[in-house]
Formats: structure tokens, sequence, C-alpha cells
């Protein structure tokens, strides 16, 4: 039997509740296809932060760095800035394991409104995930006065567009063979043209694959207005995150939107996050919506060769959203996280 | 008899079709509320650089410095680079003339169908206009090697962004008093801090408006999910580009979509164009939605002092659009240019 070695982060408020929800599924998976998943958990969180003046000790990083992948549910709590429990825990992860692909697939699934007139959806959002807009580079002079002002620089380097577009490419090249590329190369002169040229050298690498461009600004509109044309979008660390909440807010919620931070390479672990985060407002009560995190322990089956398994998963997702009797309160519905949990595991077993 | 001075540079495309029917309808609402428009039409544009190697001749900016606004239609043109069309008209303007504040008003007109689920959308996105990410500062290393990089400064100042906030809270003090800040001082960690503290500072002095803050990433969701809550979306360069135009997709059409490059303290001409763009597929054919154009001219005539006249307009098109009977393709009718702008014509006389 196949043992998979996962480190466990459930993080902060619905984070606690999601996750072993979603660890639960995967684990049913595990028993039909014959793999397991020994689970060590940490506590690193908003909590540990409060109590002991970090998200994760010290030697954190390294802690993880054996383990075949982390599965995180949410980080984030009142009074606790940003800078705090994102760039002391999240980002570190993201950047110190080269997770240069964040992978947001998108779905219209039956059984969910969609705000939008459209019928079809079905797309990946790759998103740049190491360099780009989000870059400690940069700073702030003439604190207080008239003339004050902050610098930030992106940075964009060949390597990192390189290796995310051809990971988008080839994508698109096992899905339905059409790659968008998101710019904005008309008004951002330096980062973004250089993005667009390296576009066209990967292109030729990728023959097979259909692919246009569209400034960001118009992407976003045509998200709204068709967005059943998109496969696989391909952006920029900050364009990434824009077009995936959006993506994911045409279909109707971004509480079931999943996300995998991957190093392609598997040099190091890759993190399975969803995207929704740690809603204090809702937190401890057990009504959270499990699929964010249940397809995003499917994205991790995924990763770690197990594609028979993460699809049952989702399908088991969909069947259940179809149906519609067991519906999360986001969704109109009245299940609290496990009825809808146990939904899911029923078609499983 | 008032005359205001209005430079016209009708541009490329479809840009020389609806300037017209635009700058006709402004000066019937001018006869019947006492001013006059004296027109001076320029023909910089895409095919005069292809003549004379120039978007603009050398004293281009001078030439307008003296106008009271200046009116364009659209550039663009297939085969002209956009640093070509874009960075030699459009954007020295803005910021030659320190049209510091981009406004963009969305609103769901009776008539039209949107692919959003809502009923009430009345709001204005104010976008800065001068500075932020499309910055000039940046460049390329290393070219064609394997360590090949760009880099781009975003630069936000003290000054620059105050000015955008106190223009944007005073909007929202004459209209429902709700301001919504876009931000992502999350990933984003030396510029955005700094955009967020400043608005925290000028709300301080704008007690009456009511006012929050969005990551760009979930504003744009919620722009789809409940668009009918927002009054005043204020945001930087980029995000104010990319929510005017998420904003208009999601009332049916961006082709309707008018904005205005103000130089508030007018010690500079300001500018006024349509959203869209100069359309090469439909130029020529007289097909073109002139709406984004009259509402344009609207919002010029207001800024002129002609308030009454403006909303007039702006009425006159909804009427129009509520009716039904004469809709231009884009819209799923059959009129032309001409034949809207006559329906708007007729309601103004
Ligand atoms: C053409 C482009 C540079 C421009 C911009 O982003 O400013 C356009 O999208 C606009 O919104 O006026
Ligand atoms: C929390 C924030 C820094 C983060 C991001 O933008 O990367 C989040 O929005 C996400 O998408 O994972």
């Amino acid at each position: 039997m196949t043992t998979h070695d996962i480190a466990v982060i459930p993080g902060d408020g619905i984070g606690l509740e999601v996750t072993p929800a979603a660890l639960e599924v995967a684990r049913a998976a595990g028993r039909r296809h014959g793999f397991e998943l020994r689970l060590t958990e940490f506590d690193w969180s908003c909590e540990r932060y409060l109590r002991e003046g970090s998200m994760m000790p010290a030697d954190g990083l390294e802690r993880l760095r054996g383990f075949d992948a982390v599965f995180l549910g949410a980080v984030g709590f009142p009074g606790v800035p940003d800078h705090v429990s994102l760039w002391g825990l999240l980002i570190p992860i993201r950047r110190a394991f080269r997770q240069y692909v964040n992978l947001r697939p998108v779905r219209l699934f039956d059984g969910i409104e969609a705000p939008v007139r459209a019928t079809d959806i079905d797309l990946v959002v790759v998103r740049e995930n190491t360099e780009g807009e989000y870059s400690e580079i940069g700073g702030r002079m003439n604190r207080g006065f008239p003339d004050e002002m902050a610098v930030q620089e992106a940075v964009f380097t060949r390597t990192g567009v390189t290796r995310v577009l051809d990971y988008a490419f080839g994508l698109a090249g096992r899905r339905r063979g059409y790659l968008t590329s998101a710019t904005k190369s008309n008004g951002i002169v330096h980062t973004l043209p250089f993005w667009d040229e390296l576009v066209q050298e990967r292109a030729a690498e990728h023959p097979g694959v259909r692919w246009d461009q569209e400034h960001i600004d118009a992407l976003c509109a045509k998200l709204v207005l068709e967005p059943g044309r998109f496969d696989v979008i391909v952006g920029s660390n900050l364009f990434g995150d824009i077009l995936s909440d959006l993506a994911a807010a045409v279909t109707g919620s971004i509480g079931i939107a999943p996300s995998a931070n991957l190093n392609p390479e598997r040099e190091y672990p890759s993190m399975f996050e969803p995207v929704h985060g740690s809603a204090p407002d809702i937190a401890g009560q057990g009504v959270a919506n499990p699929i964010g995190a249940i397809w995003s322990a499917a994205m991790m089956l995924d990763h770690l060769g197990h594609g028979e398994a993460a699809e049952q998963i989702v399908a088991a997702i969909a069947t259940v959203l179809a149906k519609g009797d067991v519906r999360t309160r986001d969704l109109g519905g009245t299940a609290g996280t496990d009825e809808f949990t146990q939904a899911v595991l029923a078609l499983l077993v």
C-alpha cells in the first residue's frame, strides 16, 4: 500500500472545520484506491501567533520540507494584520518551496445558481505564484511629509515567466487546447511586453495549443460576458489572483473554489488550500461549506498520482450539488459541514 | 451666449463616426440651454502616424492647452503598436494636463439585458489617472539570456493619491455618501498599505461619507455578485481600469461606457472619451453604437457648467433605450449610428 505523508495546517476559523472534512473524504478515496494518507498536524495559525508571537516556529519551513504535500485550511483572524498571517505563513511556504504554479479550476455545477447567464463554464486559471507584482522590493520615503511616496517594484524574470507559461501551455494541451494570456502591455510598458514576448516564444514550443491574449480589463469583462469560451487562462501573480476570484464568482460562489500551489518538479512539497478565507463570522458553528477544501484535497490526490480518485471526488461533489437536497447555507440550503461531507462520502464507498 | 472652445480629436476607426454624433447632440443641448460649442478638429490619429510618423505634431500638447476641453473619439489601428497610439497621444494628454481623475459612471439602463441578475446599478469608478502602476520607470536587463528580467516600478505619491481620494470622497458626498476603496495591501506590501493609510486620513476629512475597502480580487467578485451595493469606487490607475471595464460589462455593454479625464482645478483642459476602442472590424459601416461618445459629451457639458443639459442628454439616452425600438446592433437591434443619434436628438428639441 502506498503511503503519502501529508502536513496538515488547519489554520484559523473555518479552516479548522473544513480541513478534517476534506481529509476524511481523501482517506475514504484512499481506501477505495489502495493508498493511505499519514497525517501530521501543525497548529500554525493566528492563534499560535497571539500565544507565541509567530505564525510558525523558526524552523517551520524545514519541518515541512520532507512531506509529500501540505494541506492548508485557512489563515486569518480579526486583529492579526495580514502582513503577519499571510507573510508569516502562506507566502513563505509558496516561495520557499518554489510553488510557482497556483492552479485554480472553475466549473459551473448543476444545482448552483450562477449570477451570470451562462451555460457551460469549465476553465482553469494558472497563476504565477512566486514573483511579479507581489514583490518584497520597494519602500517608502519622506514619511508624513507632503512629498511622501511609496514605490514597489514588479519583477518578472525569464525563468519565472517561462516555467509557468510552459505549465499552462502543457495543461491546455491536456485539456481543450486553448490558452488565453492576461496582459496589460498597452499601459504597463516594461514588464508586460516582456511577458507577451515570452508567451510568443513558448507558444512556438507548443504548436498544438491555440492561444490569444487579452488585456486584463477586457479579459475581466469577457469573463462576465462569455465565460464559456475560456479553457486555460494564464496570468501574473496579481492578474491570476484577480481572474481566479472573478471566475469563481461568475460560477456562483467563491466558497467552493479550490487551489493548488504546485512545485511541478516535485523537488519540494506542493500545497493545497481552498480559496476562501477563515470566515470568522461563521467559524465554530459547523456550517461552513467544505467544497473548496474537499476539491483541494482531490487536487492533492491528483498531484500524488491518484487521478482517478480525484475525479471521483469531484464527481461526487457534482452529484450531491445536482441532487440539491443537501446544501450548505451559502448555497441556500440548511445542511452543515458534516452533513454535506457525509453525502459526498456516501458516494465514495 | 457662452461659447466653449472644444478641441476635437476623432482619432481612428469608429471614433470618426461616433464623434460627430456626440457633438451634434451636445450642440443641440447648447441651443436649448443657451451656450455654443466652437469646435476645432485635429486629425491626430494612427492614420496620421502612418503618413507622417507621429500621432500628433511636436507642439500638439501646446496647441491643446488653450481649449476649454478636449473631446477624443478613439485611437488604434491594426498594425500600429499600442506604445505608438496610446503613448503618443492619449497618455501624454492625460499626464501633461494633470487629468488625475478618470471618471467612469456605470448604470444599468432599462432595455439593456445585463449578463448578471441585477436590478439596480448606478455607480461611478474614480480611477487615479497619472501615476501608480502605469509608470515609465523600469526596464529590462540581460536581454535574450536565461537570466533576463524586466522590472517596473509602481509609484504612489502622497500628492497623487490624496487628490484623487479627495475627489472621490467629495463625489460620494454629492451622491449616496458611500465610498469603496480598492486595495491589495495583503499581497502588495509597499504601495497599497500607503494607499490604505491615505484613505483613512482622507476619510477623517469627509465625515459625512461612509466608506470601506476591499481587496481587488474580492471586489471584482462582489461587482458580479452584488453590483447594486456600490456607489463610488476609488482605485489606483490599474485597479480603476480593471474595475471600470468590469462594472461596465456587468451592466451589459462596454460599448456604452463614457469617461472623463479631469483636471479638477481647471488649470488645464480636461478630456472626454468613450471607453470603447476604435473597433476596426466595424469601422466605416455607420453601425457603431454612439452612446459611449454621447454620454462622454454629456460629461463634458457637465464639466463646463451645464449640469442640466448633461442630465437631459443622459435621460434622452435612457428613454430611447427603454422604448427599445431604436437600438444599435451590439444591443441586438438594427439601427445605425445616425438613426440612434436622431432618436436622441428628437428628445432634445
Ligand atoms: C488603452 C489603455 C492604455 C487604456 C488604459 O488602460 O488606460 C484604456 O484601457 C483605458 O481604460 O483608457
Ligand atoms: C491572501 C492573499 C495574499 C492571497 C493572494 O492574493 O495571494 C489570496 O488572495 C489568495 O489568492 O491566495
